[in-house]
């Protein structure tokens, strides 16, 4: 009875809840899947943890699950964030990919001035967070933010919830995550570092802390993972 | 006078020593990348350190760079080793990329019960490792070594090296990674874990520590980073 397809669904969860599919999801399951009346399917909408349903009705275009028992429990990530500039394309799905992996709350793509990225499709971004989760068998779904500019988000930040910044040029320095509880975001600067102006408001910061990740250079998405397990390790659910 | 390009090459490099090139080298960086007489460009041979190499011939199919200064000295990762199971294509090639960056002597692919991977390119991998040593900046490039399978790896191992071995089915348990020195490898199980044979083997060795990477299920490239990450800070040169 364990299911192998694993599904996002944006309906609530619950024992005996009959979950009506999208068209999409219906051509996925019994389309490409071949699914059929009888079969299970794990379901998990980022609220409600993960349910094996079993598929009621069939159709080419349509179909209904019946939630049957709960098989996790809701589960969500310390209460960290990651913000990183977009690099290229595949990297970008990849570092988001990593990020639902690792576990955090939220992501957010940032615009730095050596940031080569003018925009992103938020809507591609979210929906590669949703794969990663169904195939990490992860139950919550970080949200994908929109780009946003390191100035105005520096600007408008909440400051209860402390930075941690990796930057190139702090390659051989010791700079270590503090053991300071309480919400964190982790900063990935773009490639080629930030800017002068951004690194000195970033280290004029209260809130903010320099990290440093080794003394070789790191890729923008080995950063991510680096500075992750190290968050996870020292404040996180790793501990 | 700080080179744009970087290139691993397989002579002797010091001060005023000539560095003939290859056809392929050649063609790179006169037909690709368009340099010329006087140009610089940055050598590393994976024991001398990096050198800042003046272009003094230039041809279709040949070349000679002669070094000037050096701009790095050499640097060899302390001594961990990463052990991985080959899983597709793109995915194997960023695992070797992600080790290079986090610094490892040598890289293994092991074959375990549940690898899909029957073979490897070793020359194609050996060749993805030494690309992004040259994008990375590092001076060392790991050898990478021939698929060999777990069995025959854990029979012969020199158990003076010890092991820390990250499987899917410890994820929620606290194994840490002990602060002991001394020589180690990374063992990266597969998508799907080890065989119950192999972990009942692999718990059995006084020279192999089972290590958790936090309650969520990682890809095999995750994995590698994260636990990388862990070694380094507790016993490699992040300390």
């Amino acid at each position: 009875m364990s299911a192998k397809v694993r599904l996002f669904v944006d309906q609530p969860l619950g024992a005996a809840q009959p979950v009506p599919l999208t068209r999409e999801q219906a051509h996925y399951l019994f389309g490409v899947m071949r699914l059929d009346v009888g079969a299970f399917v794990a379901l998990f909408n980022g609220t409600d943890g993960e349910w094996q349903a079993e598929v009621a009705e069939a159709g080419k275009r349509k179909g209904i699950l019946v939630c049957r028992t709960q098989s996790k429990p809701q589960s969500v990530p310390p209460d960290v964030w990651l913000l990183f500039a977009p690099i290229k394309k595949a990297r970008t799905d990849f570092i988001v990919e990593k990020a639902v992996e690792m576990g955090v709350r939220r992501i957010v793509p940032v615009q730095t001035a050596f940031t080569n990225s003018e925009r992103i499709r938020q809507d591609r971004l979210q929906a590669h967070a949703v794969e990663a989760a169904e195939q990490c068998g992860a139950t919550f779904v970080p949200e994908v933010g929109d780009l946003t500019k390191l100035d105005r988000l520096l600007t408008n930040w909440d400051s209860t919830r402390q930075i941690a910044f990796c930057d190139e040029s702090l390659v051989g320095e010791t700079g270590r995550l503090p053991d300071a509880p309480g919400p964190w975001a982790i900063l990935i600067g773009p490639e080629g570092g930030f800017s002068e102006a951004e690194r000195t408001r970033l280290r004029a910061l209260d809130h903010a802390t320099p990290i440093s990740l080794g003394p070789r250079i790191l890729r923008a998405d080995t950063a991510a993972v680096a500075a992750l397990t190290l968050w996870q390790t020292t404040l996180g659910d790793w501990a």
